[in-house]
């Protein structure tokens, strides 16, 4: 079976979900080499395709060709470090508790616990990053590490390579022992949401707005039966510059802001969208408009997008209290002609050129103003444009931070012995990831990674859509009584075939040298 | 602050709530030891308060002294296993990646991990286990063990043992540094819905019907934040005979049966519900009918159960196909009464005596009849009733397993050299937990336990309610990136002044020797 090519109907939706459950059990229990040999086939065609990936991606989504390259060398090393994790069994958390007739609260029966796949598993693919969380980004290679079979949606505004990107992984599948349909791909609205209802699907990964999460996430607790639902959503990654900071080095403070905020054109879920510095004179102003006229622009990624971050920044700048600083008019200018336009369209015609590129916008308030108004820290502008917050004194900043929802990120510039413990024990509650002196675009894949945070920058705090611990979104552990040895899966057998990591009576023991990474 | 005397009212509960969300916070990193403290203290108030408590149980639930001997001490002996847990540092997950310029997709900065609490939890009790699932039972424990404070709602079953449990925790922790309001306990309906609405609530824990699960689910899915639910709610736990075992030990068999269908007169949410054996003669149910009288009778936890229990009884023994091997009728008779009572009543009235003890009911169909209508294998009939299935051919089996639902357990009984792969392969895809040779009920607090299933049996089939992994549901992971060392969380500094486990630079260190459990 390969990728369909039009969109996907209702029964195709449902052939390949049954088809990829039995994927899934067909590969249930594999040994994690072989497993891990899957993902390292998988990175190996995506690398070996690469030049005709990023033209592809450079067509669809306007991208400079580096930060592409970039992208998908980070989408591959991602899948080998994954690969890596699986041969250690990281992901299996086997667990061996033995027999002990003097157990505190009685005897204890043999009892060992490993990890299991959930099943198969939704993803929706990203817009703004067309490789490292789309189809086989984060979420389709975390479940395939975990031993799910993956179905993905892929988004409307890269069709082309996500169905190329799609064929290539089934194509490098089908090189391996993997079972066929272990990943698919599909595409339009009517198959996500057949997807996001069927059965058989026990997960779903997405990165996206917060409005298409909440509405995936409504349709999800519809269903019969839970099931965990990963939304990566909206985040503003508050950064704040102490005053000392400010002192010592504005210039080049401002220089970096310039360059996160506009990076990509301002479409990643880190973008700094909010900036707390204790003042901005003209000066500073100027240093800032320069620097932001320095960084590349292109078009915006879609239409759809163009679209809503005019709106965005429209109604920031005509919150009370904010002020323009520096004017990227052109993007506010279209909202109307869109408006108009919409009266004779459906709104749906992401195919539209997206010829003009937004020049980057600065609106400014005060940390006053926020008081009366916190709402407005939330208001993310999905493109190249942010809010500054000017405050009278430092002292203020742990009370304004309070008034934060769920972040991804937040971050800290201060001095070498500043430590403004109170703001950053704040953030702390506030953020999943705490930066200090850092800008909080560029996210390492990693083991101690944690892309996600509380809501409304994600569903399920407790879980990261990068990093190495990503793949514990996708499994569910069993425990298994009284087995005789040779009857319990490999991963729990007493001299350990596989050389995993496990933990036997309460002490952790490392992956054998036969089985490290 | 102590717990409330009457039903808590919304007022009282929101001030409840605040009070424990301060405490969350000035509990928020303190060192493990201190922490562990707290938990070895309640422990050891409640274990000074045994008989006081034991008695105080048994006026209340009915469930024999040994019985709540048992269970108390499960209940303190998790305490302190949680405490050595968090002295090891296991509910933390740190994890350090250090700076690296030749990080495989580019330059990794220093990344720290550690897991921080979620805030407060609103822990519901069950009625089945008054002290290893209520006050101070798994979920109460292992939030305060992940750093959460705890707000309790007592059921209503065992109203005074619950405020008096609740007292004396209160009381414990005020002999140590734990801050006031860390644990508080609340009472009736009311309480119970604002607790779940509570803004400041960031996880529930239940313990209960799917009827009532469903209910708390759907008012936690209305609220603007979504927040972890984790219900354990209904299981049938099937328990499979093979042919050659059945062959082989029938009557012992059947005797154990007997006894693990009728433990606490069935009111566990581990009872083996459902029993499959190749047969059942006339021999075979007299061997039951024998052991079945000679186990303990007492009346049930309170009168709503034994009227759900009645009902439950009486709508699978209609069921077509299903004839009643056992008649413990004296359940059955009161069906009538209790409704025609309901037309007098609001149905709340939880004291009314309990007198009648109901004997136990074995009803049995085939498997065949299961085939045409697979629902009954899901019917939870909530005390010491069981369903035997006559299977025709032991080849049958796996196919029958197919239509389970999700499970706490799954049992087969087999003989040595014996190995059903594939029904065993089809019970691990429904099961958290797969017993071989055992009896499901006897639920062990250990690392490698698993007390969790796919829906219906809990939702949240990723975790586990039972043993030191429990924690984990009510963590979630910050990252600290370019932290200066001084400034990190002890967890994360560099020369681990915690001595706790650690994962660096991917590879796992134990605790060290000052710091091991």
């Amino acid at each position: 079976m390969t990728t369909m090519a039009a969109e996907t109907g209702p029964t195709d939706l449902d052939i390949l979900v049954h088809a990829a459950h039995e994927a899934y059990q067909g590969a249930y229990g594999v040994p994690p080499r072989e497993r891990a040999g899957w993902l390292t086939a998988i990175a190996d065609a995506l690398d070996g395709a690469a030049d005709e990936l990023v033209d592809l991606a450079q067509e669809e989504t306007h991208l400079p060709e580096p930060r592409l390259r970039g992208e998908l060398t980070r989408t591959t090393f991602q899948l080998r470090l994954l690969a890596d994790e699986v041969v250690a069994g990281q992901p299996l958390d086997a667990t061996i508790d033995h027999h002990d007739p003097d157990w505190g609260m009685g005897p204890r029966p043999d009892l060992r616990r490993v990890n299991v796949p959930l099943g198969v598993v939704g993803v929706f693919g990203a817009s703004n990053f067309p490789f490292a969380f789309s189809v086989m980004g984060g979420d389709s290679a975390s479940a395939l590490a975990a031993g799910c079979a993956v179905v993905h949606k892929i988004h409307q505004a890269h069709g082309r390579l996500g169905k190329r990107t799609a064929d290539i992984v089934i194509d490098a599948l089908g090189e391996t022992s993997a079972p066929e349909d272990l990943f698919t791909a599909v595409t339009g609205q009517e198959a996500a949401e057949a997807l996001v209802d069927h059965p058989l699907v026990k997960a779903v990964g997405f990165t996206g707005s917060t409005a298409v999460g909440r509405i995936l996430r409504e349709r999800i607790n519809a269903r019969p039966e839970p099931i965990p639902f990963y939304g990566e959503l909206g985040s503003t990654n508050p950064v704040f510059v102490t005053e000392q900071a400010w002192a010592a080095r504005r210039d080049q403070l401002l220089a970096d802001y310039a360059g996160s905020l506009t990076l990509g054109m301002g479409q990643f879920c880190t973008k700094p969208g909010v900036l707390f510095v204790p003042d901005l004179d003209e000066s500073a102003t100027a240093t800032l408009s320069e620097a932001l006229a320095g960084t590349p622009r292109f078009p915006m990624l879609s239409e759809r997008l163009a679209e809503g971050y005019g709106k965005a920044v429209a109604a920031v700048s005509a919150t009370d209290g904010v002020e323009t600083l520096i004017d990227g008019a052109d993007r506010r200018d279209r909202v109307d002609a869109v408006a108009a336009a919409e009266e004779d369209d459906d709104g749906d015609d992401d195919d539209g050129g997206v010829d003009d590129e937004p020049s980057p916008t600065v609106l400014v308030t005060t940390a006053e103003e926020v008081r009366s108004r916190p709402e407005i820290l939330g208001e993310e502008m999905f493109g190249p444009a942010g809010l500054v917050i000017r405050y009278g004194s430092e002292s203020q900043l742990a009370a304004v931070a309070e008034l934060l929802e769920g972040q991804l990120t937040a971050t800290v510039h201060g001095e070498p012995g500043e430590h403004p413990a109170e703001l950053l024990s704040v953030l702390e509650t506030r953020a999943g990831r705490v930066i200090w002196n850092g800008w909080p675009t560029g996210v390492t894949v990693s083991y101690a990674q944690q892309h996600g945070g509380p809501h409304p920058a994600t569903t399920a705090p407790g879980t990261t859509s990068v990093g190495t611990a990503a793949v514990r979104r996708f499994v569910r552990p069993v425990s298994f009584q009284s087995f005789a040895d040779e009857h319990l899966p490999p991963a729990l057998q007493e001299d350990n075939p596989w050389g995993i990591a496990r933990r036997v009576d309460g002490v952790w023991h490392g992956p054998h040298e036969t089985g490290g990474a």
